[in-house]
């Protein structure tokens, strides 16, 4: 028995995407493709006599090859290299990704997924902290498609990739452990956000494994991911124990913040204080000095939510798997023994 | 006469979005909005009296209220800012942007708009360099609404949105020449992209207005727009003419390779070369020293091109308007006179 042709055996032939292909065979699309590459469509799927099979193994029969792509703000630097790890493995795969940008706003949100449900997207990437379980329920009784990145869904009912935040807090505490820091102070991140709360807890355990106490001054939350914030909170932390040689923040924007107020008090970095962010964001490398940092493989997020979702597409039965990333440690001058030798 | 209700009446009144309402009353459609809303919105509807107005002067009739934007890297800091500004006018006015990244890849740029031609937006808001003409084409000959953004087309047959460079690497010279420099060195960008051409001829123009010369060996091109271009072009323009004190480079990444340059020949900004960029970049204040730039824009061209979308979607008459926008320099501590004194 021969396997029967596919559209992407076509794509391959015409050297077009797949979503090319199914366009330029069915006639109310064919006029946005392009004339030429719709005429090369229809001879290399005659030569190889691919027929449409509209009843392949109960799969979604009318693909549209286009997948949504929910990101809460574009203009935070973690979120575009997610995006490019998606668009690599889609793009490959003859994918359009529709990206919608929701500003962390739910009622935008909700519109904007009921405007992709509409577009009828195969599948939806969702990056969003925020995601109403009621459109999660509508789109998955649609047959559509479903993939939660840094966000999962303690039922496990869902695909997702999450980043294991509170094992790259654990890098950075052990590494100023490491250097023979033992009063640590935390920057904490708000603890309403789900990261906030992570690397919090994270900083805890893994001050508790190196043998070390948290004395309650110590920590300081910020109420959010800022600079301003992370200097408030750096300079509590320094008013209640102004001996404290090393300072583990929740993100990197919170640690530039420790940078201004250090500066301000005088102190240098790392001579006086150690300081870690986290996330490893663009540029952190040119600071003065530059920012020791939790790399969170971006791009790898992105890949595996796409590779989920594809596999889900390719198999309708395929059962929702969890993957958890880890972070690095990126060590660089903001970081020493104490006393800076 | 009444004036008729239109979906706006009813959005306004059941606290939705118009595209929600043009959901709720779409048979097809209203499963995929939440029951209650639906409710809501056809209880509101009958309560008005709406009457769907299919031939409403000559308007396109079935809206998606979906427009599909295009750009060419989200990766790259200056498109989510613009992203941001085009959101913030569209979502006001209920249309969803569905953003595609074309990683400047032409293939997959003529495959993502095809696919979004497919899913039937009701414009394009397009952020490329290289965007094909036929696709343009297409696009006009369906009633597709157009906006290009920081590129315009020679007979000014459509709508675009674009920044002056040549007058924002004015601000930068006259800024150097205010100061006092005559010795003024240039690190261009690759000149087959536009934004490297005008900034380069806008260092000549302003250089003459200046009364100062431009010596051959006082410009070095690079290949790209990246840190390690900045630095090789820079270490040129020293080595033909170590007496420069100024350098006006074409982006920020030029010119962080220019301090790198200058950290390796042991120079000292601003006290020995004066460095000057273009973008302000996020964070390219927290450089050592921070770095004077010149500041596009962003957040005002995405909303313009928005607002130049939506005037097209409110009347299909309106012809297509070219925006020119002017950029500022912010003045940091990379700037200094002569000497640094």
């Amino acid at each position: 028995m021969r396997t029967p042709v596919t559209i992407r055996d076509v794509a391959r032939l015409a050297e077009v995407h797949p979503g090319t292909v199914s366009r330029a065979l069915n006639e109310q699309t064919r006029a946005l493709v392009n004339e030429e590459t719709a005429a090369r469509v229809l001879r290399v799927a005659d030569e190889l006599g691919y027929r449409p099979n509209p009843i392949a193994r109960g799969l979604k029969t009318n693909r549209s090859y286009t997948v949504g792509v929910v990101i809460p703000d574009l203009t935070n630097p973690l979120f575009p290299p997610i995006v490019r790890g998606i668009e690599d493995r889609l793009g490959a795969a003859g994918y359009t990704p529709l990206i919608v940008n929701t500003d962390n706003d739910p009622e935008r949100e909700r519109s904007h997924i009921e405007a992709m449900l509409a577009r009828q997207v195969d599948g939806l990437i969702a990056a969003t902290a925020r995601l109403d379980v009621s459109l999660l329920a509508d789109a998955a009784a649609g047959g559509t498609a479903l993939v939660l990145v840094n966000r999962s869904l303690e039922d496990g009912s869902t695909a997702a990739v999450t980043v294991d935040d509170r094992a790259g807090i654990g890098l950075a505490v052990a590494h100023v452990a490491g250097l023979g820091h033992r009063l640590i102070g935390n920057v904490a991140g708000p603890q309403n956000v789900s990261t906030g709360h992570l690397r919090h807890l994270g900083f805890v355990e893994a001050m508790e494994a190196a043998g070390l106490t948290v004395d309650p001054g110590h920590v300081s939350y910020a109420g959010a991911f800022t600079e301003p914030e992370g200097a408030r909170a750096c300079a509590r932390v320094l008013e209640h124990e102004p001996r404290v040689t090393a300072i583990v923040a929740a993100n990197d924007r919170l640690a530039m913040g420790c940078y201004d107020t250090l500066a301000a008090a005088g102190l240098r970095c790392p001579q006086d204080v150690s300081i870690v962010g986290f996330n490893d964001m663009p540029f952190i490398d040119r600071l003065q000095p530059p920012l020791t940092s939790v790399r969170v493989p971006q791009r790898e997020i992105g890949s595996t939510a796409a590779d989920l979702l594809l596999a889900q597409l390719a198999d309708g039965d395929e059962p929702p798997r969890q993957v958890l990333l880890e972070p690095d440690l990126i060590v660089r001058g903001s970081t020493a023994p104490p006393g800076g030798s």
